[in-house]
């Protein structure tokens, strides 16, 4: 499809650097930030699997996942819907409408929608932020993606067990800051975390984020990963995030 | 005291290098690791405050806190008869009766014995193994510092939270592949972890030992500290780790 026909007002089209797949965002409302594409190099999505995401903002992850693995086919649910519909136009501007849903809806809603058990994988940049009194705007696309405004850590964690497979996988990217509540809430899920990796931005910087791995129904014993540290030195990517990233 | 009659025969004495502190140590029983020596540079001990070592050993980590803070007294229990005499006789043999007390006794009673909020600090290096079936000979020493033989992490951990005070500190050092079942068992024991840190050998290795900081009755925030990492190359420690050895 023509781009001119995709893009609103406001919005711009960005190079993702894989396989020529581009991505439709609006900078007054929220681009996909190094969280969700450092997800994307850490989640492992096989030949064949189906993937959720569960509040996927711009479709940033079902785009990624789909140009970087051989999944066979992505859902993205996004409850808001200018972003849903704007998520849903980058799908067609890549032309992998056969392998990526974004569907307009409440991710508390996702087992009842989708079905219980009905994924291999499932993905998550949820928001990071608890303390949501005091926003000016709740209903404003950055207050949603950033506070947890239309869903909780712990409606996240749910949908993502109830969805997944016996075995199944599920990824996310969070704050170190709440990770015992994570570890808590993921096991009383039926989630058992297996591995983590800390993010820093410098070896001698405290960790400011955490990809977790975690396993439906799983033992317990988690591999905690080498420290993925981001600059080499200031300004300048680590050859890692140089490759995650695809330059 | 005259040093040959604190030795028992297989006994030598090692030089902690902090402040002329030395140990009594048995090669064929347990000699202390790096991680009873990294636990002793993570853990805050401040002018004045009483601590406590849950399975004390050799009595390393009541000694090398005595030499490296202003902490007033400490308290090592250890339930085998041999090790608490030992580590008794490195207190003598360092003139630190005043400062350290090593008790024979079984540390899933230490709030019974001490009492319960009697202590500012309470540290503990606990066996980091589940698995104790199939050991030839679960009573030895080596056995019982390394396996579960006679207490549990939750023994250790909700010893640590009975014997602390409100805000009091726990410092523990494990393995991180129970990282989650530490930080559930923590939080059910109202003890926060509020400070973690990851060890690993070399920057691209899995982190192979945890230091963590909780406090009891805290609030749900947790800091992820730079990785600290061993080996600058192969067989040369890096600087903080000279540093914390005392090199």
């Amino acid at each position: 499809m023509r781009e001119e026909k995709l893009l609103r007002p406001g919005e711009r089209i960005d190079d993702l650097m894989r396989s020529h797949f581009r991505i439709i965002q609006n900078p007054e409302k929220f681009c996909f930030g190094m969280d969700a594409v450092l997800l994307s190099g850490f989640a492992r999505v096989k030949r064949g699997e189906k993937v959720l995401d569960l509040g996927t903002g711009t479709g940033i992850l079902p785009l990624l996942l789909a140009a970087k693995t051989e999944g066979e086919h992505f859902t993205g649910i996004e409850i808001q819907p200018d972003m849903a519909d704007m998520a849903g136009r980058s799908v067609l501007l890549n032309e992998v409408e056969d392998r990526i849903d974004i569907v307009c809806g409440d991710l508390r809603q996702s087992s009842a929608r989708f079905g219980k058990a009905a994924f291999d994988v499932v993905v998550s940049n949820p928001p990071y932020m608890k303390e949501s009194h005091g926003l000016k705007n709740p209903d404003d696309a950055k207050a949603t993606a950033r506070h947890e405004v239309r869903c909780t850590l712990e409606d996240v964690i749910r949908e993502a067990s109830d969805t997944l497979r016996s075995g199944g996988r599920f990824y996310l990217v969070h704050r170190p800051r709440r990770l015992t509540e994570i570890f808590c809430c993921l096991r009383e899920h039926r989630l058992e975390p297996k591995q983590l990796r800390m993010v820093h931005s410098r070896p001698d910087s405290e960790a400011n984020m955490v990809l977790i791995e975690a396993v439906r129904g799983g033992g317990a014993w988690l591999k905690v990963l080498p420290p993925l540290i981001v600059y080499r030195e200031p300004g300048i990517y680590n050859e890692e995030i140089r490759t995650i990233y695809g330059y």
